[in-house]
């Protein structure tokens, strides 16, 4: 992990004020004030560094390096591709995009530009190699941070010749992507590779695996651009780690849709992510909306498997949310520390000094439009930085995860595609939360794991609807519980490969074996219609998917209780090899799974004994080295909670040992250190 | 008829399987499994009829006929228009379709070609001969079926000329079609032919005459290029009858909107239907969905009034509804049986054998993917098949009805492109599915009838919201009535004429004569406000629209109760000729009608008194010839219900003859054959 | 003000019935026996005016003059712009426009001619002076309304050409352009002025200075096209007056939104309106629907401050809302009525002769399609009219308010486009209305002023949320204030300069000196969650906007009771110079402001002693002149009400002079004169 400090800080945007050199220095003492140590920079400068083509400003640039050496403050190098300059547009217009209708953009936002272009590609190499040329050997430098929140697609005539390209390499025939394609259906047989488009409202959208296949190469087109940008940063900044900022999408933190995250991270130093969570809404308990948090904490943790960066976040409140509130008095400090709690190295925020116009310019920011600091917000920073200089032993801790969750990108996508089923009711992210909640509530540490991970040290491995599996993923499920895993499948599994076709006799029955039990069909409820289940003596209401199972070999332990499905089961369990594999065959609400992994938990102890808390407002996360636990304690309530230490520990922040019952104040975070004994695992 | 039997089976697509040689032996032992007796190939062939152009392969399904005559299975053979290949498309451009906006499309999906384009009826003419030569005289063939599902339309300029081309047909000069269109409203007066252009998002949208010649063309050139089809198909195949597939639209199965069907049905030989209801969904009763289904069925048969075929419906579930459920176990025979008690000689499905990709993957099927039989599914479809061959007898009976209800689709087209009244619940199928469902719920049977039928054999025509009334049809009702016939008509009775021109006061008041009463002005009501009227003592809420009558020579036989409508005429009765006209002036729920038609159908005596059935959930129909009525009794319900037959009657399934009491289970139906009386009519 | 009478008549398009001259001639005895005095012809009839280039046909036209003059019928001559013939479209397509998505337009509808386009502007300069050449001293002549209904943009190059002028006029550099858009910001500086574009959604639209320049550029460009026309006309006709008809938004009455009418209103003679609220809805009151009619009236008088026309309402319903509800029986002469007591010297209708066909024929006309004058509705017109021959003592009169409220257009644009805070639930003009219904309901003549406005000769006046400031405004509040007036302010003001730029350290502390307190922060509620704060012994919740202040100076009227905010202020009152300002921290129900605004009332005195009315359904408006008050006082409700006269009053109806308790019927209406005492202000 580069640098030895929690990094505090983030977006910096000077080229805003070159012309009021006075509120420049003014931030520069804002930022020791609140204990901020990295700015992220450079990241919209391209038309304040390349005001006309070839002509290079690097002047006021130079300045804020010097200010920040001298201030002992980390500089993070945004490269400018994620926003050209107009010039650039209007001399080279191919590096616009082309929409999926066809249509041309016109210049305007961010985030637009064609990712086949070469003359993109070129200026972009260009202002890239001279900044790495000029700073990348600043000792200010700690990272580079590659465009800004990579996303978007361009069909452009380029991109379509990229696009017939990459299917060649992946097909190699006509014959196999008509095969795959499944392409006999409504004779879209092609005869010739120039027959093939991307996706569109006003040509083909039916074709699964075309979707999809899209999809992948704009994820591929993606990477391939980034690389294009590290490979002119590498060669005069060998040593200095890379990094892009990753996001989530929707109110609800969706793992962001439309790139393939666990491919792009293989490209990556250092993971990063932008959270905007929306705090202290109407439809959800502040509780509820962390869960969600931790849930894409733990998913990019677990994409490399190492601590991550904050790399922004709000001090307040957003511009962009439909009701944009700001954090209540005390809640920024907590919710800066669960970042640092799922496994981040910073807390960073957009932004450190507000924009005076423009679309942004309500963005909550450190410092306001025109330096104030006299503000609720920038205490509560303050108070978070301050705290953060006390965790610096903290940096090269990990979360360490005796279950987990697998969430899939391609079978996100596949199933927000489908055409079948109850297409509005799929629910895919909404039911894996459902599963990790019970986790998250209890305070066990879970990885959020792709299919792209094949290393399970787990006791435990939950797979929700998994509809989408080709081979690799089939053995390495079998190999994992015939050497004693456990996993937990549900309806929804296994229908469908690679390509989005219904897998043979051959694969069906291997599921069929894994589970125990016939799957025969499934009862599709409209959104209104409940059926009920029976488990362990409680009923719970099932709804949306109903498979109907005939247990072979399984044994039952839920069954149905309503209309035709009365008696039959529900909730199998299936000894296979070592292992066992837990068949979820309908929809249920939380609560019930909730109880289906309580006992779970105790069975095969999962359970944390070093501390014991009941209050599910209450989260407790844990970093460990060899020597040291580090426990965050977090009260997402406004009411005060007590939890008990079974054993004595160190607070961080006051350094004071204690044991037994303490108390939370609400919105209260403490962080605590305990000894490990010898040879824990 | 053609054909002695009744027909069962359905869309195969062998073209997908044949590199899989084996898995299409299976499918037609799967067939003889399930009383399959007839297929319909070639829809979505082309590509593989046809891989380039003027290169074609007809080996495989040469094999298929072969297949289907040692399995004495009928064919039903598809012109593969609905589909075109890739390879067509990047030849010749013109054959994809403009839309409103003018923006051309790139290929993909189906059923997206312009109907004008010379190119495409060259090919299509070119693929057709080439079928109806090799298969046109086949021994299996019973049926063409000419492309698929024709809907949709094209702007391009080729279009544009051939509506302009129409429209000088039928206006002759520049100052009929000005005057026709009203021209001088907001200066739009043509002065050259040129300047006409189908309605546009981004033009004119506002002409309701213009978008209603716009539709009227597109139905015509649409059966123009149909002709085409058939011309192709009749010089190879002159004794072969043609038919195509009719829809219905939404889940709650309009007449299909984009079609006038009343004229297509002229010139197809066998009127067939693809019918998709949502069953078992969260806002309807089963029963309720099949009154709407009963409905369709009614309309269709009544076209041409000779039995029809279910050409396309689900074994199981579609998929894409918003919500695909399944059929209720026991469900599918009873619904599959609902078609043929209203007139159809077959019970098809799309599809026979599921598809192994692409978008239609996850529809129903009879065989599953990988050739599966052992399910649900198929043992249902084998039972109704099995059911079917005891219906042979009934082929050439017909549904006899005494009661017909009018629906126009010029009329319905107007009705939902109104600017003025409440738009927003102008309901015109609705309001016609709440007359027509006392009748259903009943059991009397009832012929749906639109304007183009003028053989009035009826003791009651039912004419509700006929808003665009042309000389034919008003001397028609009033020549009906003034012979003895009874009509009932509605609020928005009559308003404009066939070019959205309000009626001058000559008609206005022959109108007024019929009815008996001055109709001055019309209450709309927002859709939270209610009137109230009093018809027999009873006390019935109006809303939308309230018509302000004044009976002159009529006889009031309901009031309003409220509001300045008080004591108002609400409903009137008026003898002109020998016959009757009611006019009911305000929207009523469904209870007020069929409190209303109830004592009706006493009066003129439209019950059966053969059965006894007092269940709204259990539907009865009646085919008959001279000497059998043949009594389809359907159970909608999940419980058992009872009915009474007071003549002895034989179970064509078990052959046993009863009288009295007979119970049916949940779902259940019962098909009974009743000798019919000398001279009974 | 132009005639001495009180117009009553409307829009006439005799073009459409030239093939029926005796249907023209039943036209003018309608009018005589509606008490029609005032027609408005020619809008729409460019293509019987000029049915080819440069052939004008004036015949009809000179006898419709004709037909006026006889039967002493006023003329308000419009000029067909709005309207354009098919034929000028095809020779010129710079006519036509390009919407923001530059898809250029086709031929259709009205109101969509590119105002920029040299060609239209020729075309149009020809027909009009040909008009006014032949016209424009005709005796019945008395207004020229120039086109319909401004409205619309267009995004053509030559628009685009003419944008990139205005905006070199406004900064005269780049550099001055960039700096007011914070261009700096995502890199998009201009350097050159051929990169500006217009706002699109295929390009940028999230500058919200360049947005705003848009519309002021669209404004600017629609008054110069205006002008245009008016030059033509003034040639030739030097002395008649020249309207154009101004519009109001939505059902619920906004200020149209498309235009600023406060720039428009400086080059037009006499202010007219198109006035279609929906009345008897299921949402509101018709009091309230009143309600928002008196606010746009009083809006559109205080834009010129003298008297203006209805130039447009129906006589019944229209046509193209969603519901279209006619007005029951006497409610016609009522809502008549409420113009001409907010300072109408009209009452006019679209449309005198219902059209036979096209999109219109459905909305409310005097006359019917056939000519039928035996209707309710032009009963009740004709007694309207009658009514009207009464007031000819009433057109020189004004309303004279101590109390304004301040509504911008511009600030509307930009709170509409505002990225931040709650954007849902903005409700700008839902506010106003909150503030100004107090007012209404309580009898209080109020004038509805915008920034254009310095002559503040008022009691009070409030100014609601004006997000938007500049140093004129923030001068005229002081100094008005300073000089003993009394303002009230709310949360989201003073926020921005009028280039959406926030503003600097000095201006804020210039409002928080007005308002005595510090403003601090502020919570954005979700729409479901409230607060309390209690004023004068009552609680009341608040919503959306809760500003945090310090009250420094101020005197703390009311506090917060809840959450983090307990006991903070909510409202406070600040001596500045001689007067006061109130400032609302937080957004409350209509209740609330109600409650705070009776005491001020009493306190300053706003109430009118002569007349006792306690029926918020009953509105009281006053006309005056030196001499006299014209009451009018009206009754929206269906039930009678009483009100208390303290002076005696003479009914201008009946002529009946009357004191204390008077009566009124259900939608009764009375207009009362009183002799106003020697020198009463």
């Amino acid at each position: 992990m580069i640098n030895n400090r929690m990094m505090h800080g983030g977006d910096y945007n000077p080229e805003q004020w070159i012309k009021y050199p006075e509120m420049i220095e003014k931030d520069f003492e804002a930022f020791k004030k609140a204990n901020i140590n990295t700015i992220t920079v450079g990241m919209f400068s391209w038309s304040m560094l390349e005001p006309e083509e070839d002509k290079f400003e690097f002047d006021w640039l130079d300045r804020i390096f010097e200010l920040a050496q001298t201030n002992n403050i980390n500089v993070i190098l945004g490269t400018p591709s994620g926003a050209r300059p107009n010039w650039l547009a209007q001399k080279y217009p191919d590096v616009l995009r082309t929409n999926e209708k066809r249509e041309k953009m016109l210049f305007g936002g961010r985030h637009n530009h064609c990712f086949t272009s070469p003359n993109y590609r070129d200026r972009v190499t260009k202002i890239d190699s001279k900044l790495a040329e000029r700073y990348g050997n600043h000792p200010s430098l700690v990272m580079w941070h590659i465009s800004n929140e990579f996303s978007g697609e361009c069909h452009c005539d380029l991109c379509q010749r990229a696009f017939r390209q990459w299917l060649k390499n992946k097909y190699e025939t006509l014959e196999n992507i008509n095969e795959a394609y499944w392409s006999t259906f409504w004779s879209h047989r092609y005869t010739n590779w120039n027959q093939v488009e991307s996706p569109s409202s006003i040509g083909e959208q039916g074709v699964h695996a075309l979707n999809l296949d899209w999809r992948r190469f704009v994820t591929e087109q993606t990477i391939d651009f980034y690389k294009t940008e590290v490979n002119a940063i590498k060669k005069f900044s060998t040593d200095i780690p890379v990094t892009t900022n990753f996001m989530a999408d929707t109110v609800d933190l969706w793992p962001f849709q439309a790139l393939n995250y666990s491919k792009f991270a293989k490209e990556i130093d250092v993971i990063s992510w932008d959270s905007y969570p929306a705090w202290h809404n109407d439809w959800s308990e502040d509780f509820e909306i962390a869960m969600k948090v931790g849930f894409i904490n733990d998913l990019y943790r677990s994409l490399k498997k190492q601590p991550f960066l904050l790399m922004e976040s709000t001090p307040s409140f957003v511009n962009w949310h439909d009701i944009n509130r700001p954090k209540k008095p005390g809640f920024h400090p907590l919710s800066g520390h669960q970042y640092v709690a799922h496994g981040s190295n910073s807390v960073l925020y957009f932004q450190l000094h507000q924009s005076r116009g423009s679309s942004e310019k309500f963005h909550g920011a450190v410092v306001g439009v025109n330096g104030d600091t006299d503000t609720r917000v920038f205490n509560e920073v303050s108070d978070l930085g301050h705290s953060l200089t006390n965790y610096d032993s903290i940096i090269h801790t990990m979360n360490q995860s005796d279950v987990a969750i697998m969430y899939d990108w391609e079978n996100d996508w596949i199933l927000k595609d489908i055409q079948g089923f109850s297409i509005k009711n799929m629910n895919y992210i909404e039911t894996i939360h459902n599963h990790y909640s019970y986790f998250w509530e209890n305070d066990i540490s879970v990885d959020v794991i792709t299919p792209d991970e094949s290393n399970w040290d787990y006791k435990l491995v939950i797979i929700p609807m998994l509809y989408m599996m080709d081979e690799d993923i089939l053995q390495q499920i079998e190999k994992y519980v015939s050497q004693g895993g456990k996993v937990v499948l549900t309806y929804m599994t296994g229908i469908v490969d690679k390509n989005d076709l219904i897998h043979d006799t051959d694969f069906q029955e291997r599921i069929e074996n894994l589970v125990g039990s016939s799957l025969l069909e499934m009862d599709i409820l409209y959104p209104k219609q409940r059926h009920q289940l029976l488990y362990k003596g409680q009923t719970f209401e099932v709804k949306d998917y109903c498979g109907v199972i005939e247990n072979n070999k399984s044994e039952v332990i839920a069954n149905y209780q309503s209309s035709y499905l009365k008696n039959k089961a529900a909730i199998v369990k299936n000894q296979y090899g070592d292992g066992q594999v837990f068949y979820i065959a309908a929809r249920t609400d939380k609560e019930m799974l909730h109880y289906f992994y309580k006992d779970f938990a105790e069975e095969i102890g999962l359970n944390d004994t070093v501390i014991k808390n009941s209050n599910k407002e209450v989260s407790i996360q844990r970093r460990s080295d060899d020597d040291y636990d580090y426990y965050f304690i977090m009260n997402f309530s406004e009411e005060e909670k007590d939890v008990y230490l079974n054993e004595k520990m160190k607070n961080l922040n006051s350094n004071v040992e204690k044991t037994g019952t303490i108390t939370l104040s609400g919105y209260e975070v403490k962080v605590l250190q305990r000894h490990r004994l010898r040879g824990e695992l």
